[in-house]
């Protein structure tokens, strides 16, 4: 074999905050006990295989730049495996417990049914073995069901049912695979369940037909016995005009009308959240709220950029509220942290991608510390706790537990007078302590 | 009683095409046949009393410049009148069928409970025999549970019961009042359901308040014998940082949450559909796809400003897409198209008035006459169906008809060697067909 | 030679707005007169090389769909003869004036500053025997100084002088070739003029590179005796992060800065100028008071989607109103309407290359008519005129002839007791004018 | 006098970073040195007098929340005095060095010119006084000349020449008071000079009238021995659709235009630059660039809001980023950062007002120490330096230097037969170092 790519660069260790050395962790220390368990049991951080080992840096303005070089010539079994072993290279240097992947990032190219669920098979095995030998695991695993053109016009949404059926070869394998590789999740991204074109479009029909495909999923799940959780992963659009699974409130509503609420949860991404009008946090919030939280896809936008530009987290207050709403919902079970993210088209040696992968986990763990503090202090959860005290007692207690109705509650205003004082919310001062703890 | 305001302003009459008089209708001949009923018929317009009647040009950098007679003084029970005068001669000049409006938008101001029910009561008498006397009739109508201080932290999601209950005052008797005006529907907008400040914010249970409350109000309509139509509006926020009734597709989440998606049904407003990042024809497809389309609020935003400027429509285009997808879903039932819109800040005299609404009103019409034409012929609809043609047998229907599991349809995908063909979506031929029809 | 991917596509004539023929012009009848010259004459249509001919329908998410035949194989001079065939045959068969182009689209693939001129030299040979045996012409050339790796960083604002030498080159040899086709304008888009991380980038210097790199072209126009029209492209962003010719008025700004303001004139796109916040008749008539309006590039963007999407234009109020103010400046001079737009995606066949092209040029022709009709009854230019009639003599007079100072002003509004009375803008009859002539 | 509505608030003093007294700096220190001068001289520190002592809580939706006995009854002199001693009391205790007002803000009602010259003197005398007596400064007067109805349509750009008098009378009294109360600049923001609607709007003669009223302004400020500087503020639109002084480049153009780029700098706005779509360090920067960088309004919006929200900055990367920028153009001469920012309209007791204003200025100071030591470690400004030496010699000097031609620059990339190597820009390392400085 040949020397790595990332031959020059050393394993990535826990320094301390004072460490001058670009090449180290100031806050990830992965074993380091927070609320009762590790670092890194609590973070649970996977490296992508697709922006990090499949993109050659290409926009659509300009041909890659990266010049890597598993991506000269065809994407051969060889090639695969020349990428492969640099993944693994990749991910044992930075000490990361997990990475995802699609199933044609990894495998060679195949245009034919036959030859895809042979190539697929072909490197799992190798997968299988790395993963052996390094220890590193599978946080989840997904199926491209978008890049190839047949997929132009959708996967389980298109208008010709054959290509529902690629699609439905494609997940059900990259599924087996997952769970052959221990994986501790299956994702779907619908980046072509969508529209272009409202006008050539039955929106109905194709919601029915992405109802049926997940339910088909979640059966196929079952019947294999994987044990590992379905995740969908919300997008308002890009590269659809509109895309099904806009959002946590929109996936919740699509799962309630399949009845699949129980059965599948999603994966957050933070540029998906706020390309849809959303901030991050509240996308964790409201998953939580509504019982469907799962993962994560830690990669930001750009605040002055309509598209997705999947950079690396560096807002260390957006990433602590992220945090400080994940650990209020319990912390994550099978999901983690996965760095869905890019270094930019400029930044084109291999030291960019550790300073991309290093940046984000520091700042990530430096942010689990300020939200756990903030838990443990509790002053959040106390003032809201006492701002709804209300609701506990009398009129508002009957209103929830359906003692009173309409007329009753109207009734009780007359006779009570009512006239509620205002109550400052103190979203300044609630701000100010939420600074005081970014640090 | 004094001269009206609008004394100089003729009734707005149909003139046809051709007229050049600006106080005539071009388009909308309200007794026109058009797929089997009278434009009048199909197209419901009214009138919404806050724009045009209570609203006195203020914005927040700048105070009222309208002027108009009925603001000068206190809000007692004679200027009400005086407001409900001017406000039914603009309906019958300008002849449009219906009016909509809030409680407070027509009685006397009032602080207390009681003073609330009791000046309600007073005014409702009053607009019950303008309605007999000029047979404009009421589409709906709505509480206003946004204005008051009382309401800054919200109506039924508030964190003090008691302001929830004063809301619940208003819409039970706003309610009542509908009912006994014979409204046709009972709208409600959250304007601040929803928080300024997630930090101070619960919101799981604030979701939980408001599903309780639209429950109290569904109950309430069953117990009074109301038979119109509960309608919510979606907003994805302001005057709040973020509304819970955010788009269609959340508040269908919300309905299946609380197990009213077959009670209620939405208000969809422009304006709001492109706050929230959709067309305002994929609100009214999506909700009709969905089983929940009821009325519609039409007024613009603008394209480069970020907040609701509630404008009269003028884009053909965009009003002819809106009106096929209302026409393709069979038409509005209870519903109907409520000008939700302001003249703007310097359009200051009563003529302003009329220019927005025969504007509008005139733009709606044409827009129908286009929509009709594009559904008689049917181009779009058969091309639509021809595209999906393939899901009505083979592997397709075993898909739909839960014939075929994941495993049986990727087994079908490799024993056929399945190759699907790229089929053109020939969006630029149907945009082709639109335009021609957008005249 | 093989036969024309564009065979069966008939040659699209003028038929009359009931023509049902789908490759007709309903309205763009080349030969009419209007306001004194031909349609041709005044909307100049043309056809852009790179989106039609160049790009194979990839986008970031996925592979090219298009499956051109002169995409097969490598980009040789053989190929680029074949490409030249083909876009020919297009340009004739849909009947426009002219065409643009960048030196990458239509020459043979070159590495090394020698190939580069060599191969271009060798097309243009054979452009200028392809325009002299159709009689298309060319409206503008341009160089790609952003496509290539080389670029990542920038052409003329590149850290490294070397790839600034090697933009100046293809500028140089670009323009050349312009110049020697007959072309009208050379246009510069700068889209990698501009930083994608502020940190890195010494903004001052790179507005100076720009500078001066502008300053070197306009000088070498005049050395080469190129009498046509220099023109800039603004854009916000994308590629970029931040472009430096964001809108309109920062170009007119950094012209100024550089002198170069009677130089240089702007090419305005419609996508850019909604990416960047404006209407695009802002930008339109804003280049127009600033003397700066050049040419047109009419491709619109998604109203809820915030990329470049380049499609053709389809809204004829919008494109009425753009007319309207071009009409009002006075016209093109050498500039004209080039389709800077891409066919969707799923729009695969050569046919949809034709219904994108013939409904962006019939959209166009119809809005010219549109637009006509409002400058000869001259409505809106008479009420603006009235409207600041008062500035004309008194106090407004003295103030703009520099006659009156500040303080003299200020003793004028004491002195007088002035009270100005509130005139209404009249914003709504405007709009139903407008929407009048929008047929 | 009655006792103040700040009584039971302490004067709020530095205490350190583990201060646990939510009225307490733990970062201003105004009497520390930092590069050579105290926190205080660099910060400049202003209070601004509308948004904390004249806004009573209403929005569109809504009406005012806050209850302020200085708003209850008339604004008579009385009044403007009972706010004027509250508005001291709040800066005294708050212990910042300046505020900023506009005219209204201060005074008694006017209608009429001669009322409006005889309130305002009668209210300067006090505030003079007050000034004395505190030790409080004046940053900058401005005056509002766009929340009267006579403003609708704009001030200067007003189609009535008289409603341009009276913004002259307001200018003129407001810049002579200003300079009396020995303010160190004064501001004009152009919130109506704009457009509601192109079609009625001559925009060239509306910027020739604004060009004309700044160049009085100038020459008003000469005439009166004004020494302070003449500041403009930036902003896209809201309340109009658009406004003339867009942003910073707009401006830049607009000053060119008129020859006043030596006489004028701008105010830049953190809220004002995101809706302009630019970051608030770009703007900080392109100023400086541009040469015309004066002061700051530190005031945020809400990055999923599409309008000015207004509130207190708690971006602790973002204000570093600014801070820097600041830094690193030499910071402020005559300018500061004033605080035009609104405490939430549910934040409504006299505490609120305080943690709004001590969480903005500690986020600050806590900023500007994190930039002056990334200034005194010179890191990036030294990547840039090296990225960019290769212009200081060879080709590089001889473009900038003018010593090349296009056709010279041509002929050396052929002749030397350049391969320009690509070189990473080092974002990703850039922005792990500036998130270390982020603390």
């Amino acid at each position: 074999m040949t020397a790595s790519y990332f031959a020059d660069i050393p394993k990535v260790e826990f320094k301390g905050p004072d460490s001058e050395d670009p090449f180290s962790y100031r806050y990830y220390d992965r074993s380091q006990i927070v609320l009762g368990k590790t670092m890194e049991e609590h973070l649970r951080f996977a490296v992508c295989y697709w922006h990090t080992f499949c993109w050659d840096g290409f926009d659509v303005f300009g041909a890659g730049t990266f010049n890597r070089p598993w991506h000269a010539g065809d994407l051969d079994q060889a090639a695969a495996e020349r990428k492969l072993d640099e993944a693994f290279a990749f991910f044992t240097r930075l000490g990361v417990p997990y990475f995802c992947f699609h199933d044609v990032d990894v495998m060679a190219a195949a245009e034919t049914p036959a030859d895809h669920v042979r190539h697929l098979s072909a490197i799992v095995d190798k997968i299988a073995d790395k993963m052996a030998e390094t220890g590193v695991n599978l946080l989840w695993g997904t199926a491209n069901v978008f890049s190839h053109p047949r997929y132009m016009a959708g996967g389980a949404t298109n208008p010709d049912p054959d290509v529902a059926a690629f699609a439905a070869l494609q997940v059900a394998h990259a599924m087996e695979a997952t769970h052959k590789l221990n994986g501790e999740n299956y994702v779907l991204w619908g980046g072509r369940e969508g529209y272009d074109c409202l006008l050539n479009t039955d929106m109905r029909r194709e919601l029915d037909q992405l109802g049926r495909f997940l339910t088909m999923v979640v059966e196929h799940k079952h019947k294999i016995g994987f044990e590992g959780t379905i995740l969908i992963e919300p997008k308002p659009h890009e590269p659809t005009k509109h895309q099904y699974d806009t959002d946590v409130a929109t996936v919740y509503g699509f799962l309630k009308r399949y009845g699949l609420e129980n059965e599948v949860r999603v994966n957050i991404e933070a540029n998906h959240a706020t390309l849809a009008g959303h901030s991050f946090e509240h996308e964790i919030a409201l998953a939580s709220d509504l019982g469907i939280f799962g993962s994560v896809d830690m990669n930001r936008g750009d605040p002055q950029n309509g598209w997705d530009t999947d950079q690396f987290p560096n807002d260390l207050r957006e990433i602590t509220l992220a945090l400080y709403y994940i650990l209020k919902s319990g912390g994550f079970t099978t999901g983690g942290f996965n760095f869905d993210a890019k270094v930019r088209r400029q930044s084109i040696d291999a030291e960019d991608l550790f300073h991309g992968h290093i940046g984000a986990i520091d700042l990530t763990a430096r942010a689990f510390l300020n939200a756990a503090a903030m838990l443990e202090d509790n002053v959040i959860s106390q003032f809201v706790e006492d701002r709804y005290a209300g609701w506990k007692t009398g009129i508002g207690a009957q209103m929830l537990g359906r003692d009173a109705s309409l007329a009753d509650v109207a009734a009780y205003a007359v006779d009570q007078n009512i006239q509620p004082a205002l109550k400052s919310g103190r979203q300044e001062w609630l701000e100010n302590y939420l600074t005081r703890h970014v640090k």
